[in-house]
């Protein structure tokens, strides 16, 4: 059976979502998507908002009331009849985030075995067949068949086969067993 | 260059230490320490004490302060010379754990850099040339090159290569690389 391994945030789960909303309701910046697409959140917001930012995954909780992305429940399931799927999320960095993570995936997928959870920080570590990730440098680390999900800030991204959204995941995987 | 992963629990800290201190100091049973040479311990005590003792690794803060394993600081900075060393423990089951096991190794190994972290179930997933574990299942399931490292439980287990300690670690791969 093939191995899908498939990352969180912005691809489970729409973490920046919160934090744009989480920036708005407590500075009262509001982000110009347009203004955002093709780059890193870090390389285009004024200084001191990259600041305010880049320190809301390290909050106890945060990751704990991500909204999940459409589709991924069912399409997870069905691809569980014909793969191993393994959820792998770079995240390290934050020291409360492996727990905040955990739980939310009991909620949202409880269908996934504990034991097929990991929490990395390089994915280059990672033994399987196919990655799903937004972010190119972990599918540039990963050693076997990247898969680019799209995201504001991979617009501009060609070297990957890339899904819109978990129906397209879908018809891309359905055959390929 | 090579790649190294090391478990945590009987390779580089000394869990079943504390468990069998916790076991006495709150409900005064002593363990015999010959009678569970070979057997887990969840094979080897009264099943009222298999309760008490597989309940310690879900609670806050249990994997903070163990004691370290003699010799594994000096023998894995100088093995960092000539390999990528990642520390890779299957512990998705505790929810506290990889928090507290996070902050431990912060403690411990500061020059392990965060990337260099896995928290796992199975460790099919990890891709690495060597795998250092006192668990035969997780030795089993791994696709490099497998190094048993001695533990109560495992005195009885001859299918892999042994090593007993961190300088017969150091002896085994400093000419491997």
């Amino acid at each position: 059976m093939k191995r899908i391994a498939v990352d969180m945030d912005e691809v489970l789960a729409k973490y920046t979502k919160k934090v744009l909303k989480t920036l708005k309701e407590e500075t009262g910046y509001v982000v110009d998507q347009d203004a955002i697409k093709g780059k890193f959140l870090s390389k285009s917001l004024p200084p001191e908002y990259v600041e305010i930012v880049t320190s809301y995954p390290h909050r106890d909780g945060f990751f704990r009331d991500l909204e999940i992305m459409e589709d991924s429940q069912d399409v997870l399931l069905k691809l569980m009849d014909n793969y191993e799927i393994y959820i792998v999320s770079a995240t390290m960095q934050h020291i409360n985030a492996p727990r905040d993570k955990a739980l939310w995936l009991r909620d949202y997928f409880p269908y996934i075995d504990f034991r097929n959870i990991v929490f990395c920080g390089d994915k280059s570590i990672i033994r399987a067949d196919y990655l799903i990730d937004d972010h190119p440098r972990h599918l540039e680390a990963f050693h076997g068949k990247p898969i680019l999900f799209s995201a504001f800030h991979n617009i501009n991204e060609h070297r990957y086969d890339r899904v819109k959204n978990w129906k397209e995941i879908e018809n891309l995987l359905s055959t390929s067993f």
